[in-house]
């Protein structure tokens, strides 16, 4: 085992918990994960022995990063769905659905002159603006500046098909130098939906999509009013779906948000083309928009990951998201039977491997792997001690005279083993309980003490 | 106008906000609430004028309150179902529902001998020691005995009906020494649920509630598997409410918890009778038990309050049973149309006054009125600082320059009105937006700095 010190930057140590597939958690205990200077997963040591750990200290420039008693490493949550400007609307949606929701607290113009800000705006600086912001903070992003040429009001409208397009190619042009090899950053072509775009500019986006690599967003069957209008503004496709693919638009590299009311015919098509689904769950019930019949998806093989949709959904925290997403399948079981019930586990899947392979990172993020980068959290709760009685695995008998992660709103009791741990941790947490957060091996945030 | 001294205690000065009616939450800006040494709210001051202000600020006795910038008063919020004992359960359910989630989760010994700790356990020690607990903490609270002479394993249940009968009185008398006029702690009649309970235990639980005027609270139709095993237990009776009300359990002072699944006659029986329905929208859900008509009770006049439910519900927090509330209302309307949508306002209705009626405390507490009594929150949020743009309104302005809640998940912009805040406050709000917490003019909780 000769690892050159010159490579080894940082080694994690503690208790490692990744999906493994759609319905496994893995618990690594008393495990490493060793880190090189560009944020890439050298060695994963399952368990790693104290004589190893003791070599690794000596060697010179190695930094060794240890969980706490109790805490836990978990791969970093991917939102594959989030409109950045409206954050401030956040909670702002009385009882409306989509088409009104987006007239009355969405299109307004007070909003995109507030908000220099994933779903951009329309505007070119605005979205060049959020992109720097992400890759100043070593965050993740991909950024797309929202197209529409029509069926918007006209102060939130691009003038024309070619001017949109010309705009997204100066918006992609930007990200291109801002991050050369896309480590962070990427540009993502993005017609809000077809409802507010020409055939002509989703066939030029279509066009720019083939040529270009780069990825596309956009929102597919949310709600049943605007799937009406779907079928009335395009009435030579015979559902939703088909308008995207007329255009180019439906491929391995389009991320489909929403996808509620998906016909048999367009899980097909959607299957066949490989698109992937961004689940929204909390918008979806927030906006009665209906429930995503995600088991089905899963079933026929398609890839899926959560979203938060601010401002549709409320809340920017794919926890919450993961949460609600058990609680949205609990409420389709009850029409389509026991399994289409979501796990904890598979819930957070679809918030890491799941949201990976829907943005094609799934080679790069989603967990602890040789080869991976190191996206990741460091989990803690609260230990309420309790004298009398305690488990047989000394690393939670440590944790109750530690306190692991301060005030936060899990609290255990040291009965608990992992996996009711990791449980606690997706109903009852919050971002309280993430102490640390990583990025490409660059810690991004710190819970402030 | 004329106020003694040494009557007026507190006076809380500032915006405070409560409701009216089940559709209006009410704002009163810049205005005051005198409160007594015992608790009573005296005086309701809209607007309050400064040198009314001065005048009172310089009686002898009287300490001020003021409410910050962007800061409001609200009434407490009031959880009419929790199980106590159950707390360090919370989150832990994975799919299952109700009966085998009380089997594999709830019933294992493991638990009652760990929480000396609403529904309390079965045992009189524990419960008591919860009551006690509460009345230190000054809190207010209905603490029952939770009676269950079968159909539980062994190790958790009465011996036979009147071991149950005495020891519930037991706790009854407890209670009475505890806090002899009922002040902030009662005893409250616990007949777990109908399957749990024998017809004998079930009428002396009648008996002693018509004879000592306590309260009852129980569960109803929260599970089909439920609802058919009580039809099997109790052949006689043609639904679950008139097992409740052969034993003459159901009455004005009948807390039930639930009420997913009532039918017609059940939903007349209870509105006959006056009983009272505790609404636990997280637990529902969680546990795959459906979506309760929460428009179609209120429309037929029964009063409606929110429980939490832990540990079927996951989170302690009102504010989130009130939240979910809205959310399952959108379920609902997915099949019932639009009208069975709860707003923002009628959200907090219920877990506020709705809640108070349930328990018989609607002239007490829920609402900020001369003779109620001072239970309430002082709620703030995060203020992002934006140079550009503000709002009219002074207390806003002002806001802007200072920090209304610290470190909160909520941000405000400036541009928000009272209502807009509330809204998010609802959505993305939790225990880091309640500064201040009292209870009967006595303060209970603050905020840590």
């Amino acid at each position: 085992m000769a690892i050159q010190s010159v490579v080894l930057k940082t080694i994690y140590v503690g208790t490692f918990i990744h999906s493994v597939s759609l319905a496994e958690l893995q618990v690594l205990k008393r495990s490493a994960v060793a880190v090189d200077e560009s944020g890439k997963i050298l060695l994963v040591e399952h368990p790693v022995e104290a004589s190893m750990l003791e070599m690794w200290a000596k060697e010179a420039g190695t930094t060794i990063v240890e969980a706490g008693p109790g805490q836990f490493f978990f791969p970093g949550l991917i939102d594959t769905h989030i409109h950045a400007s409206q954050y401030p609307n956040s909670g702002i949606f009385g009882k409306s659905t989509l088409l009104d929701w987006l007239n009355t607290y969405t299109f307004p113009s007070k909003l995109p002159s507030r908000n220099p800000a994933y779903y951009a705006t329309r505007d070119v600086t605005s979205t060049n603006i959020l992109a720097t912001t992400c890759h100043t903070a070593g965050q993740r992003a991909f950024v797309g500046r929202c197209c529409m040429d029509c069926m918007a009001p006209d102060y939130y409208r691009d003038t024309d098909a070619a001017t949109s397009l010309a705009d997204t190619i100066k918006c992609a042009e930007f990200c291109a130098k801002l991050d050369p090899k896309g480590e962070l950053v990427q540009s993502i072509i993005t017609p809000r939906f077809a409802p507010s775009c020409s055939r002509e500019l989703m066939r030029d986006l279509g066009d720019f999509m083939a040529q270009s690599g780069l990825l596309c967003q956009t929102h597919i069957s949310e709600n049943k009013g605007e799937i009406e209008l779907v079928a009335s503004l395009f009435p030579e496709c015979k559902n939703y779906a088909t308008v995207y693919d007329r255009a180019g638009l439906l491929s391995e590299k389009t991320v489909l948000a929403h996808a509620v009311h998906l016909t048999d015919d367009e899980i097909a098509l959607v299957k066949m083309r490989g698109s992937k689904i961004s689940h929204c769950p909390v918008s979806n019930a927030a906006l009665t928009s209906g429930a995503a019949k995600v088991r089905r998806l899963l079933d026929e093989g398609i890839v899926v990951g959560l979203g938060t949709d601010v401002s549709g959904g409320y809340s920017p925290s794919v926890l919450e998201a993961a949460r609600q997403a058990t609680m949205t399948s609990r409420f389709v079981s009850l029409t389509e039977g026991e399994e289409a019930k979501l796990s904890v586990e598979e819930a957070l899947y679809l918030a890491t491997r799941g949201g990976a392979e829907v943005l094609g990172l799934q080679k790069t993020v989603g967990a602890f792997e040789v080869g991976m980068e190191w996206d990741a959290l460091l989990v803690g709760c609260t230990f309420v001690p309790d004298e009398e009685e305690c488990d047989e695995d000394e690393d939670l008998l440590q944790a109750k005279q530690a306190v692991g992660g301060g005030m936060t709103p899990v609290d255990l009791f040291g009965w608990e083993n992992w996996e009711e741990m990791v449980a606690k941790w997706l109903y009852s947490g919050d971002d309280r309980n993430v102490l640390k957060v990583w990025v490409k091996g660059r810690k991004v945030h710190e819970k402030p003490a």
